[in-house]
């Protein structure tokens, strides 16, 4: 089987000039077929504000309006997705940005849960493995933003840690996947203020444990439900981590 | 030669629901590869305007400073490009968004005339044909906004007549090229508010003899000096239309 790489950038790396320079060098000299997922919320968050546009909420969760979408589609699919490939170009990869609409290469399906209308936000249904395995083929590096579509004209926010785990699940059928999350952390950690706690493995049962005692919390526990999925689903090896440690940091065990 | 078109469309058809609706049916109904060029300048300038960002002029000309590149790479590569990708997939046509850095497809270089610095304004220097011939090969339709890059990660502003026209003339070399032009009159008038007074054949010395005695002027002067540009580097046929007339309106001859 062909290895693949999935590494997952986050906004905390995106918005530090020397941890992504150093993240994309060691991305670029990955001999193998490579994908590179980006989030941007910060960003988004910015012009959001700077255009006086207040998101709804609902427990907790942004509802993506009309507004809203209109502006993380400028900031993920315009903004970030064109910077990152001008510079993965000039570091002689061949990349290629794209939303799930390009190509049809990721569709979703609008969000209702509970009968509660989350507007523009969208959950995966296919992804085109076809048309990406023809574009790896060609040494081509897609760069996927966090923005999707539904089949129908509309696109769809969805998130981007999701977006990298389903890519990893559904390409795990014909490549040998390695999934990378990279933030500004080492790994999953016991304590966050200390990056030394770092879990070197974590398998499912020690992480609904830790969860269980409120010792992984936040943000970090959707982000591993899903990359557990994937692991699930036949991803070969999946790592949490830096950019320091990329390649190490947490690795997820069955 | 396998036939190629390649179709401009400009802002005031895009701010035009019923306009781009027809357009883009009569787009997907062509049977032959095609590219689909974009402008958005209209959009860029609520922008700007919304943002308060009101860039520099010199002789009439936009400056593109950092602000206003960041706004016309989201508004262009972001929003605009995003949407009509997703709209033509709708329509069962293969879309595939790209600015000039994905797939190096077109370079170019900070534009500096007598000593003015134009800002991040970029003139086209190179096109990646083979790149581009290999796309088209698999049946995915380009669709270009008007942002290139330098190669060395710079992002840079360059008119989307001018890249239609470089499209054109590049792909000349390997394709039967038909290049359209389309906006909101009905091709070249010699009066510009009667659309009877349409020039169905226009060739180089009546056009400047038009432009000479000013019954051709403001924007059409540079598209139609780039579309002349475009057929005498072995385009095969450009058309500047209307949507309704697509195919027809005014036809460029040597």
């Amino acid at each position: 089987m062909t290895s693949l790489r999935i590494l997952k950038v986050g906004s905390n790396i995106l918005n530090n000039d020397a941890a992504f320079t150093q993240l994309k060098q060691k991305f670029v000299s990955w001999s193998v077929p490579k994908i590179l997922v980006h989030g941007g919320g910060q960003a988004a968050s910015e012009l959001l504000k700077k255009l006086n546009i207040t998101p709804e909420m609902y427990n907790g969760r942004r509802i993506t309006d009309d507004a809203t979408l209109e502006v993380v589609t400028m900031v993920y699919a315009g903004l970030l997705n064109k910077k990152i490939v001008a510079q993965l170009q000039a570091l002689g990869c061949n990349a290629l940005g794209l939303s799930g609409a390009d190509l049809n290469s990721i569709r979703a399906q609008k969000r209702i849960i509970d009968a509660v209308d989350f507007g523009w936000a969208g959950d995966i249904t296919t992804i085109n493995e076809s048309m990406l395995s023809t574009i790896l083929a060609l040494q081509i590096t897609p760069v996927f933003c966090a923005i999707t579509h539904d089949g129908n004209g509309q696109l769809l926010n969805t998130n981007a840690d999701t977006i990298a785990a389903s890519l990893a699940s559904v390409l795990a059928k014909k490549y040998e996947v390695q999934l990378h999350y990279c933030f500004d952390r080492k790994g999953v950690l016991l304590d966050a203020k200390d990056d030394d706690s770092l879990i070197s493995l974590l398998n499912k049962e020690q992480y609904l444990n830790y969860k269980a005692e409120g010792i992984i919390a936040g943000g970090m526990l959707p982000k591993l439900s899903t990359a557990f999925d994937a692991l699930s689903q036949g991803v070969a090896e999946v790592h949490l981590s830096g950019v320091e440690n990329l390649g190490e940091g947490t690795r997820l065990i069955v």
